[in-house]
């Protein structure tokens, strides 16, 4: 029994009620994996971007697909908390890696906006391992239908700087700024989440501020709590799409240390599961986990943090599409 | 001044005043090391279950003995949390390991079970070092004394699982499955704490509640607080005989990486420290800390964390003992 | 373009030249994965068993057809030092993992013979990732046509124990001593290259040697060379069906330290490569490379190691395949 | 532009927005080193102190200075919670380290006191990378003006043990008994913050207690928040000179595993970091951060955790120093 | 004493006869840092270039500058087996990092190229820790003096192919094929030694060798022997200038585990030693180092080593040096 | 059956035939542990010296004896190599660790002298696990019989520096030169073998020759092969009492990365083994393996190669015991 196989029935993932977890080829969820060229009746695809091209520091995300799809093999098919049996509900299938090349950043940043404009014509619902945080700016691309969406944003770094090193316009910190300016995204309907960590100066934030994102430190995030926080994400989202993005180094790097840019003082991995979790119900029409950087995590702990992360915006965004189906 | 002498006066650990912690031979706590076949005179005795053969997934807990002697060398004598000073009030001693084989799996068993019942003829409370989860069937066959003890179960997982892989009744995840149905434990008095990770079906944790058994997940764990929770326990377990087995993935794996199953989202040291400390007071006849795998842990942290719990429960079972006598 | 589809031409895997190697799912060699019950067109067959049961130390190989399928990746098509293009001359394809039962200790033996008596069924060579060197004994069973084969064995230890732990007659380390008796290999023919590390008697070793197995100590290995050794090989095994085992720790833990019981004072990678690429021409009709456990390996050095010495086997048995077709 | 030429201006970090973080040569935050015999324009120096000769346990701490400067290229110029710039309010510099020789312990005590008494003199504040945390003892009299100071000690331990193995009186265990004997800290306006971990007996924590110390546990720290803890840290300091030692093992070892004698339990560096912001406005006279052990520190958390605080302290410190001289 | 000021006699390294070698700021050799464009009075300088834009696989060489400084500081002063004192003959320094911005690609080749050219301008002889193999091409752009130069090549991989990925023409794979293009290296006069590892087709081989250059795989390498390998290099390159280019995966990956792309049964250390000791009286122009990837390196070996070839060709550089003097 | 009580018959250990490698109580050899001060019935001592305040580079050496005697567990009972058996032999025993004060440099020194004095009056010809190498300079002068000593020395390092920081007289690179100069080695029947690294300049090689060692760089060592050289040992050594002292570094740090001062180029562990198996038949009347320092070796493999060469040298030296008594 090999999880490669086409389905008719929502295919549904190799068990670990019939085979370990450790065994068998790791796919994402050990789901089937089909041609993402060919995936028109997939509801909810997972997704590798195995690229790290717009990294200013430790490099390493490219590899954070092949990892993550090993730990997701840990991932069960019932989620306890909310009860959503996302398999149950979704067709969801992994779609395999858009393609990159490492040595051509602008033809890399034009293949993964047209991986996903391919999956939104087909319409699938992606949710993504990275790569790097630039490479949520090619998805939002892709996935673009004109209105631009909600972002729900979980990050140590706001990520809206202006220019990297004084010159550069596309890096992993200025991809909310081109994403603003390109319409992508509606500052007014989103929020960060888990900043921290100093800066060089002001004007990032101060920018993005007057745009109309909610900026939510760490510390305010760990005494408003992260129930009365998912409150306040949910009225500013609204009924209209939104896109979660998880950078990793969100949380304290005592709970994901392998990763680029590590700053202390960060998120719980239950408070954000619990924010994760009370999206449910919002129309999420994509998701990613970024800057996952297997290299710098000897423990493997990261790695299997990011698996989780998906596992919980698969079940949201399962819903999501159970429900724009009826 | 070596620890492996007899005992007149209740045997004491070499202590970190006479020796660096880090010298001489490590056994448990640094205790003398007395044959567990003559031990009448031992009041609580610390113990190594080196067995791994009930894991489905990662290995590696068959190394926890070894390890968590290392780090129990760094405990001290003064519980300063509770004032409990454990060898001033029990005898103490490291007895070994129970005898396994690691290719045998019913022999071994059987002979962990007959070395636990060996303890209990000679009025030995246990705290033990495992291996993995299922080692504690044959501990509570061992131990068993004609009543039904209650469990006080700290896991991030249920374990009461009917068949694994669809076809073996005995596993680490269905350990308390079988102990209910042995009546070594009574669900009715027992409660799980640290609950969470998703499931393949809903049906494993139905049939636990039916039995009675109070379950608490990690997030409810995380709002009611320890001191709360400690409280319920404590009415739950009443007067009667209780066993503690502390599952080191209860803990949040940023505290505890090194286990076959991690699951994030758990509990923290802190919170954990403070409900075991409040068992004191019940009758604990034995207690156990299962799954740590020391190759899956690089920075130590993890068997430090082990070794330190039976530190804690070492202290639980020495004031129980100590009340027994009276 | 993904790897899971079928193939009419001689499947191929997917190029480094196309996609980084680091991206897409890891199969073995990123060859296609195909249902191993339906592999009749494949000539050589890449598989997993992940199963350690036979551990009587460190466990952890359980876990190594995962990782070496991740390593794999990182091997090319074309070997600079001996010519062949596995790909060109032979069907190859991942077939995926035998099914196992960490539980299950005799189901499992049973089922691992049949998956690879299947195998022989279709006309498929397999080479194997284990596993722990028991693994080595049921695919022996499942491959045995009538005929006793010349074993080529790489190994630290004899693996010819009669009984371990005075009792249990199947485990790592008496897999030779069955297979002689069940005649499955042909002693005269056979040779053990890499032996080291001392013994608890001289009994094992001199029953091996009275049996006609030729026996070198990794010293004499260094002291020959491995161009002489390689021809000794040829000449005991003649024109006969041959099967070759690789345990990792043949290998010196400098370079291979990731495996259960390592041994100091083995053999270089390199003069290793020799040997094993001195086999081409052999009727090789299968091979594995066992005892690869990473979780004792934070480099991820002795998985490439494996990975690296599953592609030298794939090409000396490819070639076999080719010539047996001719 | 290189990290290492004379200022005019107040030094300046080489900053993240010319040259990236990982490049360069590592001084402490990439300021100019400066001959710390010629420091007479500096206010607050950044001074490693690589000794572990105090060291009862495991060692490792004199490789902190080297490792923290690395991790401390990190760091930005503006911190977030605070507003405070520190290299706009003070002139800042990495004054290299202090002169130690690891075979000579008394000369070591007095060739760090020497240093530090020589930069009193200069008028330069110092944020000292240790060392394990005897290197305190020699700052304190080295900085020793005449009047006791405060003490705001953040630690697992009293470190106010009489005799290390029941002889020795200076070790990292010793330290706060030596300086109240020597009159350098001030108890009734000093406060410890974390204590945990057990004792030998109570004696010490009751000799400290005795000489109006305020002890916190590391229990009732987190019942009571860090902002209500801060402000009785800041009623007892008061106006007059305080120093603060930041032993690393004062947080839980999940947030900096690698020290010599991690205890479980401890402090999130969330709630250190606010307690130590919380100290803006006290007159800080010096500043140190200890018991970082880069050997045991495999994901390098602990060291960036180490060099994230002496920001931190360097902020509080430039304040300090800033009002000094208005 | 610090490692900082200016010099008048040449340069001389804080010694480890005054310092232990752990301490102090960690520049190369911890020789004194000098500003790279007012280095007219330096001989040898050291540089890094912390960039790895070329890297087609794993990443991380970015890192290798700041990791290599700071395992430089365990070198000495005299090189026993050749017995250069380079510091005695040749006035050396650190040079600090050449400039790079990872997110331009071009931007950057252009500024190394410009930072090398102005060192040859000033008259400095570069020993560089790279960064990926792509930094060896704008090196030998900016030290190009119009006659191409004999390059003495260390490396598992020929580093000729044409395009990669099909399409692009500058990466690490292709450093060797572009400089031969641009008449920078001349290949008559060439050699590269340690190749191994397979390949996707014999083609950038067969033009390697159609150029001139002699290739020697790692077999031949270890059956000719260090000395008389070294014998044919000398031959080859003459008396004209020459350029030393070690790729770290020149040797097995049991001595350089921390590069992007190992490959098994390559050189050991001391033979490559031996064959760099076996350039000295070469005119060696300026050499490298390159692919050393920290993250990748748990145990710090490879950064050792990477920063010991680093003093082996800064002793034949020096002494090249020396004798173009005079 | 526990390895811990007295013995009629000569002591045994606990064999891996009867329980686990991994299981039970770690001491040396899984021997019993024994009372050093009343050892008189044991021919061979292993004995730990966990100190390591010789150290002038990187420590941990202190944690040798603790982690060797987890690793030696894994040794057998018959040398494969030389047909020894020691247990058969002669009576071995754990003796537990020489008393040591980390912070008291001088009593440290004194303790371990007057231990091993102690064991050369009952007789004990000790094998002892450092510590550093200052270690072997107390050994040398305990076990002082009158006579100098031939000393047997394996070493990246002559350790013969007359004084460490230009002012220390003791130190773990001065400790020959001490040792020289008490009258406690001779010289003339002494050699060195795997020198190589560097040095500060040539005069500590130089005073070293003049006194009459015998030098071997590495590069020579590798070139003469082990058989010749330890032909050349035996006959300085002659038939006078030798003592052989095995510094981990000697090894190549592929081999052995976990010591405080790596030098890379150095022996194989093979070639080591084969010479430290030579000096079977000579008078050894103690050996060492220090250096190992556990924190820095993530693999374990320098440990186990330490517990290895432990082994080989107990099988000496039970021999030198044997023909001793007959």
């Amino acid at each position: 029994m090999t999880n490669t196989r086409q389905h008719a029935a929502p295919p549904q993932p190799v068990t670990g009620r019939s085979q370990p977890r450790y065994a068998g080829v790791a796919t994402f969820m050990k789901l089937p994996l089909i041609d993402a060229e060919d995936a028109s009746g997939v509801d909810v695809g997972l997704v590798g971007v195995p690229w790290d091209g717009g990294t200013t520091n430790r490099p390493g995300a490219r590899l954070g697909p092949r990892e993550m799809r090993g730990a997701s093999t840990q991932m069960r098919s019932y989620n306890d908390a909310t009860g959503i049996e996302p398999y149950a509900i979704a067709a969801c299938a992994d779609l395999g890696d858009a393609p990159v090349n490492p040595l051509d950043f602008a033809g890399t940043l034009a293949s993964i906006e047209r991986f996903f404009a391919s999956l939104r014509s087909q319409g699938v619902r992606p949710v993504t391992a990275g790569g790097d945080h630039l490479t949520t700016l090619p998805i939002l691309r892709g996935l673009h239908a004109g209105t631009p969406v909600a972002l729900v944003h979980f990050d140590a770094h706001s990520d809206t700087v202006d220019r990297q090193f004084g010159v550069s316009p596309l890096g992993h910190g200025t991809v909310f700024r081109r994403a603003v300016e390109e319409a992508l995204i509606d500052p007014a309907r989103s929020i960060t989440v888990g900043l921290r960590g100093g800066s060089y100066a002001a004007d990032a934030l101060d920018w993005t501020r007057e745009r109309g994102f909610r900026l939510v430190f760490a510390e305010e995030a760990h005494e408003l709590g992260p129930r009365r926080l998912v409150e306040e994400v949910r009225r500013r989202v609204g009924d209209g799409p939104a896109y979660v993005t998880f950078d990793i180094d969100c949380l304290d790097p005592a709970f994901a240390p392998g990763t680029g840019t590590p700053e202390i003082g960060g998120l719980t991995t239950l408070d954000a599961q619990i924010m994760v979790r009370g999206l449910t119900g919002l129309d999420v029409v994509g998701a990613d986990v970024v800057e996952v950087a297997p290299p710098l995590d000897p423990s493997g702990l990261t790695t299997l943090t990011g698996a989780t992360f998906m596992w919980e915006l698969l079940c949201v965004v399962a819903e999501a599409s159970r429900r724009a189906q009826t």
